[in-house]
Formats: C-alpha cells, structure tokens, sequence
C-alpha cells in the first residue's frame, strides 16, 4: 500500500477559541494545507470531513457540503462520524478512496467546535458515543475510564503517580508546540493535587474541551522532488460500545486487532516505529495504549514512561503534539491532526519538538471508551 | 468499474414504526439481506452506516461501532452522512471500500428513526441541512422546494396539477409495495384539496417523516451461478448548501454534474436507462430531476410525466418504489433503499411491480435542497 502520500498537513491553534466559527477555522486550515502542499484548489476531487458533534451541538450537518461551499469546491463530498475516532476514519475514508482509483488527490478535514455550548450539553451529547446502559447509569467518559484506571491498577500496579507521569511528559511535549491548547509544563505533584474528577482521575489527567482543526492531502501523485511520506497502513476495528460488555478492562481488544493488522499489512513492527501519536484522552488510556500497540510488555508501560523513553530523546517518542491531554482534544480534529504531527516529523519540519532521524511513525485513534480504534503507519521515503 | 457488486439487499417495512427502535430495524434488514446474499456474516469486512438525525434527536452517534456490536461484528465501521444523501453516500463509500481492495465484501445499512420525537424538533434538525441564512429566515425544506416549484412554474409553465400526477403516480408504484409507508393509490383532485403545506406545495406533494431501514451487500466476489448485477458508476456532487446562492433554481447543478460523470464514466446513457429512483422529497423535485438526469428536454418532463411514460409499462419507470412520496422517507435509509430497489429490478425478483426486461438502472439520491448529489448507475450481466 505504497501508493498514497501526504502532500502536506496543517492544524490551527487548538484552545477555547471563542471568536472564530467553524467556518473560520476550517478556511484557515483549508488555506494553510493547501500552501503547504502546493496543490492547487481545482486538483482537489473529494472532500471527507471529520466530525463528531456538529449536528448535535450546532444544528448544523451536512458538512461535506457546507465545507466543500466555503472552499468554492463543487467535488465529492462527506462527513464521517465515529464518535472521538471521526478524524481518522476521515483520513481512513481519504486513503480508500484514493486507493479505489476514482480520486487522484482529496483533502481530509477534521474539525470541533465544543466551546461555544453549556460544558453539560458538550458532557451529554459526547455520551452519544457510550452505549444505553452508560447513558441510563448516568456515566460520563471520566467516570468510565476511571473504572479502566482501577482495573489496570489492580492487576498491574499501575499507581496514580505513573499516570501522572504521562500527563507531565505530553505538557512537556506540548510546550514545544504552539499550537498546542496547553503550552506549558506542569509536574507530578501539580497533577497530583489538581481537583478528582473520577477517582482515580483527577483534573490533570483528563484532555480538554477544544476546538480545532487539522487537515490532509492525500494523493496518489507526487512531485518528483518532493520527500515522500506515505501511508503504509490504513485500519479501523471495532468492539462493544459499553465498557461492561468487555471481559478485560485493562487492554482495548480494538486497538489490538487493528495495530496487529496494521504491522500485518505493512510489514512494519512495534520496534520499527520512530514516533508515535495515542490517543490519551485520559492518562491512563496512553498507559494502556503503549502495551496494546506492543511497545511494551502488559504492565510494563508505566515503568517505561516513568523512566523517560517516550519522551523526545527516547524511542518510540510519543505524543511529541503534547497529545489529547496537551495539545487540545476537538474530537473530529483529533484524529487529522495525529496525521499531520507523524507527517512534519517524517518531514523534519517539525522545529522545536523534531524527532531527529524519524523515518516510521503511527497515529492511534479511539472513538468512546475504545469501540473503534483507528490505526494510519506513516513512512518516510526517499 | 465492474467489479463491484450488489450480492444482496433488503428494507424493512417503511412508516411510522412505534414499537421498534433503530436497533431492531438494524438486526432486521440485516438479517434480510445475509439471508437474501447467502454471504455468512464473518465475510464482513466492513460497516458503512447512512444516518443523518441519529445524534441530534436521539444522541445515538457512533452508529458504525453501535450496529456492529448488535450484529457481533468486530470489523471497520463507520457513518457516513450528508443529509438526506447519507445513504447513497454511504453507498458510495462501500464502492470505494472495495475497489480500494481493503475490503472484499462489506455491508451498508441506511436507517433513520424519525417518528419517536416532536415533529417540531425533526423539522429544526432536518434544517441541519441547509445554510445559515436559511434557518435564521426561519426556512424549512417544504417552503425552499416551493421557491424551486415558483421558478419552474414561471419558467416553463409547469401547474399544480402537473405536480400532482407526480404524487399519483408513486401512490399507485407503492400499491404494488408491501414495505411502503403509503400503499394506497390516490387521484389528481385529492393531491389538489390536500392541506397548503407551502404553496404551491400541498400536503400530498410532500414525502413523509418516515422510520425504515435498508441494507446492500456489496463485493468483489460473486459465485458463478448468481445472476450478477454490478455497480456501473457512483459519482458524487456538491453545490452550495443554500438555495439563495445560486444561479438557477430550476435545476439541481449537482444532480446534473454527477449524472454526467456517471454517464461518462459507465458508458451508458439516459435512454439506456429501464428504470430509477429518483430523489423525489416533493412532487417538483422529480420532475426536476427527470430533466436534471437528461431523460427529458428542460420543461418538457411534466408532460411526459402525465402521458404515463415514466409510469409502470413506459421507461423509463420512475420511483416504481413509490419513492419518498409513498414509500417513504426515513433519510438515512433512503439512498440505500433506491440501491436496493434497482438490485431487486435488475434480479427480476421485484413481484408485482417488477419492471420487464430491466437489464439498467440509475439512482440519484439528494441531500438538503441540492447541495449533494449521489447517482447510481446499475447493470444486470448474464
């Protein structure tokens, strides 16, 4: 599957960004992909456009449409929802259809606006990525990954102070992205005395409500001269929306299935991967993430953070963004923006946070308390 | 593009389904549609959801993971939407799905619950579709499509009688369909004396707010003995999501730009169209499109619609379903319906309203007033 390259990747700033619409922030990320790239509008043949909450919140769907207007494109167009996990299903979307041969050149777009509503709407309507009997016990994704955290820590021995211990490494990381919603670094004990919100998970170990947005171009063209970066892997799994259903808390089955297929279909393995963006929507989740992904042994994961090997100048260097936790979690966006980080690391033009020599890198993307899991391999060529 | 084909497809009963959530429909039609395949269910490879109010109305998002815990599947899945284009546009990616040769057989389920909520809040969020200005006008659908039916009066004389013979005729298609929200044939007077929704709209020139769901089976494998109908062309078009922003309100652009591609791209023209289902949300919108779709000259499909051409027994037969008019509109499902529908034609299994002969037909499914556009082009092989 070496037939599809990102031509190029942009984000805007990612935070509570109160003066700007959806609208807006899709025309600017629009304007700087397309700069980055050099294509031209005219070659652009399918828009896919990820988002989660638009309808809900907005009252606005039909977002390839609306979009695809704003950008003065009369192509192909569609929005793809899977809850937190739209962004990559959208780059999903993007790459099948440029490996089906009915488009040469699309541009992927993820996007959230989550900050102009009441917090307890944004609350409730992201529950409607949870099953009916969450709803109905009245759980929240803080409460339900709490019951992750517990389980991990009881079979594993996974203390509060190790998840802490991702959250300080992804501000780290974040303070090095500008475009990051939370630039700054923090400490363990900092995250350690920041407000319960499920225990064991307190404020410092959850993601934000951000807005955002990040796009691709994906192409089955290339400019001779430019340095290729291609997909090597495109794969969603999916498993029970309710985290009840499920006969291991400590492990998301999806996330599983989809990076085995993925290192299946690539040819790449865990010890290949330079760089790494997780989905750590809460700190724990990027704990159960490293072991799921196989970069480490089950129950090993904390330890390894703990001792800095997933921080810049470690390997597989992860959430070098600053992550959900850090740089902001729009949800649509998420999953887009995870593309566009691997894809200016294997650019190396990723400034401050560059990871130096990283030719391999992965996105890893969760929709709900891991009913979907989406996984992209990214490759640098010469 | 022939190696795309329609192993299966199935719809429930279209109406006002109380007792019955947008779970059992799923567990309904796609128990249908193995059945009617023969495909085992672990032959999935992957699920494309159309839905379009599924978040807003009932904060269900996540249909992709949602529908594939209910069917014990644990492969890709995803939703796809684009208003009342969510169907075909989920259509449309299960083609993609298979040329990209990432999936050999995947399943596409088009649902919608309309019925279970206020109807004031089902026309607000079906107005999710359409542009800003138009919801601070305080627009609904009903009064944009009676702009669109003015324009076309002024310009080529068309009447509300006119409009009417479009309405009795799907009434009389859905007679002959036992799953069709409206079964019951009706006259030109009774359309004429039905309440003024819009004027010059009328109740009877209106589809109904429907529950239903539909499935295909779509692969790149057939057995040697199945009678194959395959996928000919699937193009996709966009226009500006608001009527004020164009230039001729007598046509739908984007129906037209991707019918054209869709004849370029089969190799098939209109009059080699038997039969199609057409996106017929009011009696105006089909006549529009019989001339969007080149099947009559600009302003001459009025007529031909009352001379019975495009009736059962002249060609080519239009909405033989019923359309939306009678047999329904649940707006996710009704992309996939129209598939399903042709598949049955193609198949000569269709019953009392087969279609003889029918050896290619076209679906053409649209989202808001216009701003998507999905056509289908089928073809029965030997």
């Amino acid at each position: 599957m070496n037939s599809v390259y990102v031509l190029g990747g942009a984000t805007t700033k990612f935070g509570e960004l109160w003066n700007v619409s959806p609208r807006d922030l899709v025309r600017e990320v629009a304007t700087r992909v397309l700069d980055d790239s050099g294509v031209s509008k005219d070659k652009i043949d399918a828009v896919f456009v990820g988002n989660m909450l638009s309808g809900a919140l907005g009252n606005q769907e039909h977002l390839g449409a609306f979009f695809s207007e704003e950008l003065g494109l009369t192509c192909s167009a569609m929005r793809v929802e899977g809850a937190c996990a739209s962004g990559g299903l959208a780059v999903h979307s993007g790459v099948m259809s440029i490996l089906s041969g009915m488009y040469k050149t699309v541009l992927v777009i993820g996007v959230e606006k989550m900050t102009d509503f009441r917090p307890e709407d944004v609350a409730m309507e992201l529950m409607g990525a949870g099953s009916d009997p969450e709803r109905e016990a009245g759980a929240t994704f803080p409460a339900l990954y709490a019951l992750i955290a517990r389980a991990h820590m009881t079979r594993y021995g996974t203390t509060e102070e190790d998840m802490a211990e991702v959250a300080v490494k992804n501000h780290y990381h974040a303070s090095q992205n500008p475009n990051a919603h939370f630039p700054v670094s923090i400490t363990v004990d900092k995250v350690m005395r920041s407000s319960v919100v499920a225990t064991p998970l307190k404020l410092l170990d959850c993601s934000p409500i951000s807005d955002g947005a990040a796009a691709v171009i994906l192409s089955s063209q290339i400019k001779p001269s430019q340095k290729r970066v291609s997909i090597a892997a495109s794969v969603v799994a999916t498993d029970t929306l309710g985290v009840a259903q499920r006969t291991d808390l400590t492990t998301l089955a999806a996330t599983v299935r989809a990076a085995q297929k993925a290192y299946r279909d690539s040819g790449i393995n865990p010890s290949d991967i330079d760089v790494a963006e997780v989905h750590d929507c809460f700190s724990i989740a990027e704990i159960i993430a490293m072991e799921d992904l196989g970069f480490f042994p089950k129950g090993k994961a904390a330890k390894a953070i703990r001792d800095g090997k997933t921080k810049l100048g470690g390997r597989p260097v992860v959430n070098i963004s600053g992550g959900l936790k850090a740089s902001g979690h729009p949800v649509g966006a998420t999953g887009v923006k995870q593309v566009v980080e691997i894809y200016q690391q294997l650019k190396g033009i990723a400034g401050n946070r560059q990871v130096r020599g990283a030719k391999i890198g992965l996105t890893h993307n969760v929709g709900g308390s891991g009913a979907t899991a989406v996984i992209h391999i990214l490759k640098a060529q010469k």
